[in-house]
């Protein structure tokens, strides 16, 4: 028989993004709405092991919509990795009457929710939340479009500087496994080359593709390189290789780092939070567990946790294509 | 037999959107990976009546992207209204060898395209460009995204002063048969009420859901105020109401206006311009016209430019659930 | 003989402004750097009368150097107009401890300040915070800068839209009795005209001036409206003189409205705030009182408040030539 | 006796700043204010040897006022360091009829126009623009209020990311040889510690005041390191460094790089921009020569450039002081 519940545990994990905060809120509402409590687990899992909790009505979650990062703040835990570390996590969450869990946060997140509920049955859902759009089961992860906003604003910046000075440009933005924020923001951004983990064009291919551009008449260039692209070097290297081989080029690196994962959240991606929120937990209301809310073809669908964490999240062939046509 | 399309034109129409100059290059960059000249065509239905045109290339649409409004500029056109401004309009086609054409706007936008299409055969396809997202065969179109950013920034603003005087704003944004900017937007500036031209709440509704957020202790609250919105009053007249009937509230007016139409575009709307100017033109080289392309389940797909101007686009019924549940 | 001073109670009154809360944070901490206590007074005068208190250390102003509004709020309190308000709200501070107070607001704050000191003896120092830049004594208020900024980009955004449909807009900005706003950000935003109250160069300069950019060869034209100019109509009826007078000009009208006093601060009104918070305090602990910290010619001095009252800001002559010379 | 000036160049050299395209505007439309003639030279220095010239009337600086990076395009120029190279330019500008030269640049950009005056007697009024400020003789450069925004608005993004995560973070920000930028940017993002090159205050001091931070109950804390920094240590040297030496800090890097550089001016740099162009070509016109025009106790005032390049702008002892109470 399913345990009715009454009460729910929120938490963040993993790296932070845009959208998590408006998340929570979206979780502390819809337990008000449905007059079931809320708590607060701060600091992830690490938080759960503490017994760090905080009890949220819908006036505690006031003015977070618009913020980045995440109220609840984020930690890495060692100990969740143990036995004792959920023993002790699964003893809190019942001694305080908590009943079931909304995980917040990237695949680590949702693989310690799933083990959890596998030791103890425990009701989860996960919500995901990364601005590298990685995960299997959603189109969109919260801060994926906040930070495509955000590197696109930097980029137009630079721009204007290599537009001045009729520059090259190498920019890495963040995405080690996943080209996804390097593709989306490369196309919006006006790139001549995006350089992706997915796609391996080689290193000729780029220097005949700068080499087309400058005689095509473009004075200046801007190759956005996904942190874990695989073409052998880093955006450093990337810059001695061209200044060697295409001397005429005036090459120039930017790495825009974590201030991408900053930023008051996109309405898109608040809105998306609200959406997911409000689903998350009437799944678990209704008896769901252990499934990831996430959105496919403009609607908000659950996928098994365990397909979440075990599938990967293609890049989008049409998507390469218009990148090849939009740098012509 | 169907005509070889050698030279295509495009133009913009209607209010302009952001998105529209990335939508344009598109085109124009499409034409150019498949060897086909483009033509600008200024002001829309007016300058192809007066022949303003000009030839289009690669490096004519450079650092474009990030840019608001449209190049080719846009007006409204009395003469395309009469057989003979679009007899004219269509020699003058014919005189400059162009034998397509990509139209960039909305509903009235594509009625001219339309009845273009219907009495000279003339080959056409619809890019959907407005803020308004109300046209039906697409999920979005272009702008709507950027204007729903530059909507939740501007009431973010207007909350920090709402909050420090504990006031009542009543916000108004564009929208004047759709209440998508208002409800989207609303949700993702956490307005405590919002009011759209879909749905009729009534004057006592309002005045409940506004006592019933002072009494649970909000200290400010926005009210998002759709412009077309079918309440009986406007925002102005709101405000005498509320001011009559709930006396303790402190109450302004904000009418956001046209700079919701304006500035550089999102990623997103940046993204899908390029998406839909590469589908445009390539549905015109296979010999399909009388399209609008839009992006349905997030893929970009053909409508018949009929349907789109006759369909409407309905306010998604589990969003406004969710903004129920947003604003206990 | 002065009274040591131990404990400081700091308040924001009036219309809040951007850079409010830098300035509490920078009063606050000066405090704890002299190892002074320093007191939160909630909305304005009205909470010294309520004595609506509370204690800041260092640690409760983190976070807040880049927000909007004031988290201390604001308000305007009928009760201190009367003795009886005033003695009660010398009262609270007595029986407090706190034997000084910093208000951070505009002409109404720094009147009540005055008043009190005046009554009570008790030392009082002012920070001018208003975006209107209307303070005698400082050539820069706190938020003033922000504002400037908030508005050439709404102004940047409808100059998309004015150029792409070829119209002229008229845009109301904030300054009921000084032009600074409209005069500084019309020359930002590249208006084509400025109406201010401190100029009124008559409806038929106007008309010759609109005239004279449109046979220049301008396509859109902005003309931006201080909300208190005395050229004896306001935007809309504007809009309607001009139509009847140049009907070859379509005409907008945006009034830009509240969005104006919030926002993030500018990094300029982050740094006066800072400073002008260091001075306030430590004027105090010299035994200083009854007067206001401000900005002249790049260094923080003091003004009594009797002249920051009764004196008035002027439009600076320079600057009203590099506005008619930049609309040749 | 003193030619009588008809034609005016005008030129934009080195690094690229915001407010560059307003300068240019304004000194194009004094010039047509003034019935004089305005030449823009392309690439600095070496558009004048090469003759690449083009004649700017008042509509030719359309909508430049807000666009950030330099329409003119600047460039290094090693023929102009030989006197075959500035003779060649010399009579390219006699060739051309031009009577006189406002440069736009920094040091660099200054000498080039001393060492030609000194050789030619020519004309030459100096407009300082660089992000850094280290020009002597204006309290501002064009374009260093706008960097210290967009440095600022990133530190608040990665502000969002330590706060979640409880990391400490060094921000590199641009100035090879002055704190300006740091110093300014460090106080208004509200950093923990702010490293600049006028000031070795030593590694040890900063463990000190990192400890110290962490003992008062900072959870996150964000280090400002100007790139030209006297320490001894680069960014990713000094995380390695706390690392070591503070193992409870989790340490992050980022290099904020060329979009410091970039973006739409500020307003105040657009208003600065516009006094200080009218100023020049004024200043020419009346005879004057040799000339910075800068800002001095908010007036535009005249530096000698001989002055202006072998001065230095100092760091404001007052501003160190705010730093210091500010990390209190």
């Amino acid at each position: 028989m399913t345990k009715i519940i009454k009460k729910i545990g929120v938490l963040t994990s993993g790296g932070d993004a845009p959208g998590m905060n408006a998340a929570i809120r979206s979780v502390v509402r819809t337990c008000a709405y449905h007059d079931i409590e809320c708590v607060g687990i701060y600091r992830g899992y690490q938080g759960m092991i503490e017994g760090d909790f905080k009890e949220m009505g819908p006036r505690s979650v006031n003015n977070i919509v618009n913020k980045g990062g995440t109220i609840l703040k984020s930690a890495r835990s060692k100990d969740f990795i143990t036995p004792e570390g959920r023993q002790k996590a699964h003893q809190n969450l019942i001694d305080a009457g908590i009943n079931a869990l909304v995980v917040i946060g990237g695949d680590g997140t949702f693989t310690g929710a799933e083990i959890f509920n596998h030791e103890f049955g425990y009701p989860v859902m996960g919500i995901p939340g990364t601005i590298d759009n990685d995960i299997f089961g959603t189109t969109h992860t919260l801060g994926f479009d906040t930070a495509l906003n955000t590197v696109v604003e930097a980029i137009d910046k630079i721009r204007d500087t290599a537009s001045s000075h009729n520059r090259l440009f190498f920019v890495e933005v963040m995405g080690r496994d996943a080209g996804h924020i390097a593709l989306n923001a490369g196309i919006g951004a006006g790139a001549e080359e995006i350089l992706i983990p997915e796609e391996n064009l080689g290193l000729e291919r780029l220097l005949e593709s700068l080499q087309r551009s400058k005689a095509s008449g473009k004075s200046s260039s801007i190759v956005v390189v996904s942190e874990g692209d695989k073409i052998g070097k880093n955006v450093f290297e990337l810059k001695e290789y061209v200044e060697e081989n295409l001397p005429e080029y005036d090459v120039r690196v930017s790495v825009l780092g974590h201030m991408q994962r900053g930023g008051a959240p996109s309405c898109f991606d608040r809105v998306l939070a609200s959406r997911l929120g409000v689903k998350a937990v009437e799944s678990l209301l209704e008896g769901k567990s252990n499934y990831m809310v996430g959105l496919q073809q403009d609607r908000v669908v659950l996928t098994p946790l365990e397909q979440a964490i075990k599938g990967s999240s293609r890049i989008d062939e049409e998507l390469l294509r218009v990148s090849e046509i939009m740098t012509t």
